[in-house]
């Protein structure tokens, strides 16, 4: 897939940007063609600030088009199998006659400037399915520029026509939150063990999912998988659910054996069904907006911040000098946002 | 308490303010003068320029003689108990000949300019016991504010030579946050109850607490508390622990019969010396220093934003143009900064 290959992606880059128009991205986009929503992607994510302004133009004609996929969420710790799990559950809503577009944010990666995901060998089936449409972590910028791209990539795979938006996440820091904002429905996937894993999963991640799923429940390891199931179930119970109404519970399921996928289909459609019936599926996407504005609204701002010369070359001198007690923190505080605003005149 | 006298302290203010010196103010603080340290904690918490940098100054000066207390954070829902828990607890650690400060975090009422507390009622006994020193919560300003008033009264009070220090917050908002990242042990009282009380528990709280109390814990209520402490004790199993090393656990006290106030105070004690042993105890106060500073930076930065008039102004109308589609997220972001640049031209 060409949005796959970078060496391709740079000669358009260079090359062929300015040959086409927001016109001819827009009709493209809204014609599913694949192509053109590959180029209006790179445009998004492109860091140089004449392509900024067409992407947001871009993107500007395109919002009437969007907010009509169901949009799903996936975290979990590396080694559950979420690319393992994506690809066939992937591929089975393919054969449902779905679209599928799969997103994936690697904010380890993209801080570092490179991917570890390694974008061509990861769920190749499924990139080859034509009904879907695999994209990897936006490769640069800050975890607030990575997060924007993600969901304004959202914003143009629906105005593609897919059906269905799968959103990854390797689930660093804020990332679950952040993913959390864009979807209705987020799963979090699981691994089977002798409990001491659950130990292990990170803060509060649990009482943002809708579903837990316990992958790997096969051979040997399906008792364990089911114990853990029963165990997560538990601890369920005594958590404010993630969506109004709804009862998250755990689930297990194989997706090296295709077992437990159709159920979790199941419980997606239910959970699609219940929450548009309640209100509560426009309720939280009205409240998802405003939030993801603020959110954007404050990380920009920080990073403005924090990112500007003057204050990323004193900032570890000062945090130095508050440590041996030379300044007060509000002391250091305020010479920081002073040095900011004389920097700005 | 002169400290609880809003009429004598607005006079302090008004008169005798410019008529103290730093050096006075030091050498008081210093030899525990309660009317010294009622005079400092005043100029901290006043909003005026010429007070910040006085009480910055004096703070500046007293820094090497903090940081001897052991620090005490305790929260819990309204109905807990939490005033009176902290009058019979306080009561008891000035009997055992220790200096007790305790003070009162409210961000609901520092944000309405009122004190919902009623200061003088709150607390009566223990504010009249020559060992202990009870300040409500500072009643003006931001969120962000008022945390660093409290922290930098903390300051003072242990430049004071109180050993231990009891920070109350009501837990709204990000409030339990911010005074896990002032105090060394985090205590969360709980009501008892039928179990559906832990479901309105705020999300994340448990795995902040060092330990959770049952409150309440006497007459027919007793077997309940049991009850509600086993169950606590069941998901605390599941989480993190709050401190590296320390296995947070639930116990029932009531404070009303002085029931289990030595038991908690025993916990405390074991955890303190079990942390300092291990090396906990300094690691956790070097990177709160750190961590403090830049949730404080980070504060001071957004509320200079949120705040400006040019953002305030203007915020709710950009607001809806993005629910409406008019600005994709990114655009109404980026006009914002420039607007607050523009006028700090």
């Amino acid at each position: 897939m060409a949005e796959h290959d970078s060496g391709r992606k740079k000669r358009f880059v260079k090359k062929k940007r300015d040959s086409v128009s927001i016109t001819e991205l827009k009709d493209g986009v809204l014609n599913g063609d694949r192509s053109c929503l590959a180029k209006a992607i790179t445009l998004i994510e492109s860091n140089a600030e004449q392509h900024y302004a067409m992407g947001q133009e871009l993107l500007q004609e395109l919002l009437p088009y969007t907010g009509k996929s169901f949009r799903i969420g996936i975290t979990g710790v590396p080694g559950a199998g979420k690319s393992t799990f994506i690809e066939a559950f992937g591929e089975m809503l393919c054969e449902l006659g779905l679209r599928v577009a799969v997103l994936a944010i690697d904010p380890s990666s993209s801080i570092s400037g490179g991917s570890i995901l390694g974008d061509k060998t990861r769920m190749e089936q499924l990139s080859k399915n034509p009904r879907a449409f695999v994209r990897p972590s936006p490769t640069a910028g800050t975890l607030g520029g990575v997060h924007r791209k993600t969901n304004e990539t959202l914003l143009l795979c629906e105005a593609a026509g897919y059906d269905l938006m799968i959103i990854e996440t390797v689930g660093v820091g804020q990332s679950e939150v952040m993913v959390r904002q864009m979807v209705d429905f987020f799963l979090l996937l699981v691994i089977t063990g002798a409990g001491d894993e659950l130990q292990g999963m990170k803060k509060g991640i649990m009482e943002l999912a809708d579903a837990l799923l316990v992958n790997k429940a096969d051979g040997e390891n399906k008792p364990l998988a089911e114990k853990t199931r029963r165990e997560l179930n538990q601890i369920l119970h005594f958590l404010i659910p993630a969506t109004k109404g709804w009862s998250s519970k755990a689930y297990t399921c194989s997706a090296l054996k295709n077992e437990g996928l159709k159920e979790l289909w199941n419980v997606i459609l239910q959970f699609e069904k219940q929450t548009k019936e309640q209100g509560v599926f426009e309720e939280r996407r009205l409240l998802q907006k405003q939030e993801w504005f603020h959110t954007m609204l404050k990380e920009r701002v920080l990073s403005d911040f924090f990112f500007h010369q003057n204050i990323k070359s004193v900032l570890p001198h000062m945090e130095k000098r508050v440590k041996q007690g030379d300044f007060t923190t509000s002391q250091a505080v305020e010479e920081l946002l002073k040095r900011y605003k004389d920097a700005i005149h």
